[in-house]
């Protein structure tokens, strides 16, 4: 990085949030997929002025800014491919307002998602995403992927709750989007066009949030069947009975063999594993719902049905759900975490296709996910110090998006395409679609500087 | 219009679907708001095939394209003030599927939003927005203004409903958007980029919307108020209590004054009016839920309290909100019916704002709305025979809008900007977010053939 380049920035966030030292870019050249590319600096911002000074430079330079909030992501958003400045925003941590009046909270974007949970709760109220991540990733973050969870069947992603935003722009320039209410159709809705835009069109510097009452009841319950299509019968019939569960969890044969054999979980050999919560006001009805839910059970031959009779035993029933991260490493030292969604008709479908894929190149692949919004993680298990199992998973990866876009579906549920999922646009997007986004980001950043390479808007 | 256009235009749509006769096109000369402007034919298109070939002739021959439904829009969306061809979709207006196990459904954009209602009914699923003109209105028309009504504030508006587009481009080119799938974070989120942008960035030609199971049970209650400022509160701590109403509609003095004179509605003379429903599963939970929202009327001072002990004593309750338009037209010839939002806890002082407007401009303003979601919409009367009176209106109109983004909120929560709000943008939106909405327009229809001279979109 050119000196007079270094001392500008130096000038703008001052020494101590500059850093071109070797052990902190080798830091900043992975997050949590397998993807890898070293920058030449990395800031940490702690003001949109900053933020602004940063681009207004950087767009006249042409130099590539990668904006990061906890690195968490498994798609590689912020990863630093080109190089260029890593602009990490998890110094702008604060809670601006939280304003129950208006079923809104002001938040900027290197929040951390469980800080913002734990500044909601006293006031009875939530932000629902949920993603597996909460403890340590941050809003800036859910924003930028669109982020999920465990709860979107009934409570949606990221994208329904951002009211409006602060942006920086690739030239430097702030704007404000969308509004404080909660209706609001005035112009087009670059709000939502920000939303999982995974940093390519703009810095978020700020974030209004619609926050949720948080419900005060819940009802637990798990099933399980010895054959993948009951599950997947069950899946359809509760969508007929016209309840919708706020979890509604599939682990598929191979994770429940995993539990069989890596955990004390007492778990029978069964094709399917199924977790169901429902939510609300009061006790009458989420145990209405969950009885609707049970007897679809029943009716699709499940084995095992345990319905919580207390927190405690909730508790329990979640236990297999939220070991999973934990377990995985057991099986191989390393491990391919899919985000495909489909049709919640297909899941089925999707399952059996999973599993001739995993024998045609011989690699263990475990599937659990949210059977509620058909978004499924397949994580298939290799082991990277072998080059034969590496070979194979390239393919093998190829094969799987295909399938989750030939049933209908999409390549990622939650986790953003970034570099990992940008070979597999084709499969999903016709090429009017992929123009249109192309001909948005040119527009928006026609010096390509703001998360280059990602998401395949190169033409 | 040239012969060889006309002639053009005839191949690709078939003579049945032409017109170019005066009657005709001085119907297609307005919608429901007070704009006018006729176009040079109006065309009737039955395939996605169809409209591609209009939009490469029009794009070509540089013709003004204004999409169009019902006609029901408020802010003049459907107008062609800069002539051109009117492209009516209401023959486009099937039903392609409802698939209750994937929670979704596919329409075509021509299909009336209650014969779509009428459809998802049997399989105890409903379509949320439910706008006022629910009857006539069509599902395209929803998705080009982003179409709310009474039950936003708990189920939200069209766009979260919006999971996929079929879009014709301006140059002709179709492309699909979004997903069947209740997650999607795969590429820009140019399906909700569409929705709202009213027609001018593409013509919606298929839609797929999430649907919603039927709540099976409803509470109603009313409140009168004799001040305004305890209906404020009441709305501020129903919203501190968790509960989420799905109708929180107020009616202020001069509405309830409305129906002591040209109704038998036995109203007392109070300054706000509120109605609320709860909705849910069960008896218990919808009681639960209005027990504390009745608790909160009455810490607030409400006057009569009156809860619904049955389905028929609901619907006298509704009466008062239901007949609103139905008995303006007795107060004065004419209205301009306006639709602002602001945050949830600056009604009063919206409505205190109104009601020192209309003493300026010495015209009388009925205000009613969705206090669940700080939408309003205040109803200027006036006769549109006496020039003095419209002469009030235009400066009494800015006044209004500047109020609402004065206190934080939006030109408009549910009927889109079109030509009338087109001027007020500046007001909303700063110079940096007008030039981003320009450049949008301006990367998808350089030719500016869509629906031109609404949403302020010209530089």
């Amino acid at each position: 990085m050119e000196k007079r380049i270094k001392e500008a920035l130096i000038e703008i966030v001052g020494a101590e949030n500059f850093t071109d030292k070797i052990i902190d870019l080798v830091t900043y050249s992975y997050d949590a997929s397998e993807s890898w590319g070293r920058p030449d600096c990395a800031l940490w911002a702690t003001s949109a002025e900053q933020v602004s000074r940063i681009l207004t430079l950087a767009n006249r330079e042409r130099i590539p800014v990668v904006p990061r909030g906890a690195g968490t992501g498994l798609s590689g958003l912020a990863v630093p491919i080109n190089g260029g400045i890593v602009l990490d925003l998890v110094r702008m941590n604060k809670i601006l307002s939280v304003c129950v009046p208006d079923r809104l909270a002001v938040v900027q974007p290197g929040v951390v998602y469980a800080d913002f949970q734990a500044a909601l709760e006293p006031h009875g109220f939530f932000f629902p995403p949920d993603p597996a991540s909460a403890k340590v990733c941050t809003l800036g973050g859910n924003v930028a992927t669109n982020a999920g969870g465990l709860r979107a069947a009934k409570y949606g992603t990221t994208r329904d709750y951002v009211l409006g935003l602060e942006v920086v722009l690739a030239d430097g320039d702030m704007m404000r989007t969308g509004a404080r209410t909660m209706k609001c159709s005035s112009g087009y809705d670059i709000t939502r066009l920000m939303v999982g835009s995974e940093g390519t069109l703009g810095v978020v510097t700020e974030i209004i949030f619609k926050i949720s009452p948080l419900p005060s009841e819940v009802a637990t319950a798990t099933a399980t069947f010895d054959r993948l299509e009951d599950a997947g019968n069950a899946v359809t019939l509760i969508m007929h009975s016209g309840v919708v569960p706020s979890v509604l969890e599939l682990l598929d044969a191979n994770t429940v063999a995993m539990f069989r054999k890596y955990s004390d979980l007492q778990l029978p050999a069964v094709e399917a594993m199924v977790l169901v919560e429902t939510d609300g006001y009061t006790k009458e009805e989420v145990n209405y719902q969950l009885d609707r839910v049970v007897k679809v059970f029943q009716k699709c031959n499940a084995g095992d049905v345990h319905r919580a009779k207390s927190k405690a035993e909730a508790e329990r029933l979640w236990l297999a759900r939220k070991s999973i991260g934990g377990l995985v490493g057991m099986v191989t030292p390393n491990r391919s975490s899919e985000d495909v969604a489909v049709p919640m008709s297909r899941i089925v479908d999707f399952l059996r296709g999973v599993e001739k894929i995993s024998k045609k190149y011989d690699l263990l692949i475990l599937n659990f996910g949210h059977a509620g919004d058909g978004n499924l993680h397949p994580n298939i298990m290799y082991d990277r110090s072998d080059p034969d199992q590496v070979a194979r998973l390239e393919p093998l990866l190829f094969d799987l998006h295909k399938l989750a876009c030939d049933l209908g579906g999409t390549l990622t549920g939650e986790h953003g395409i970034g570099i990992t999922k940008a070979k597999y646009m084709t499969l999903e997007h016709d090429p009017v679609a992929l123009r249109v986004m192309r001909s948005l980001k040119k527009a928006l950043d026609p010096n390509d500087i703001l998360n280059p390479g990602k998401m395949a808007l190169e033409a």
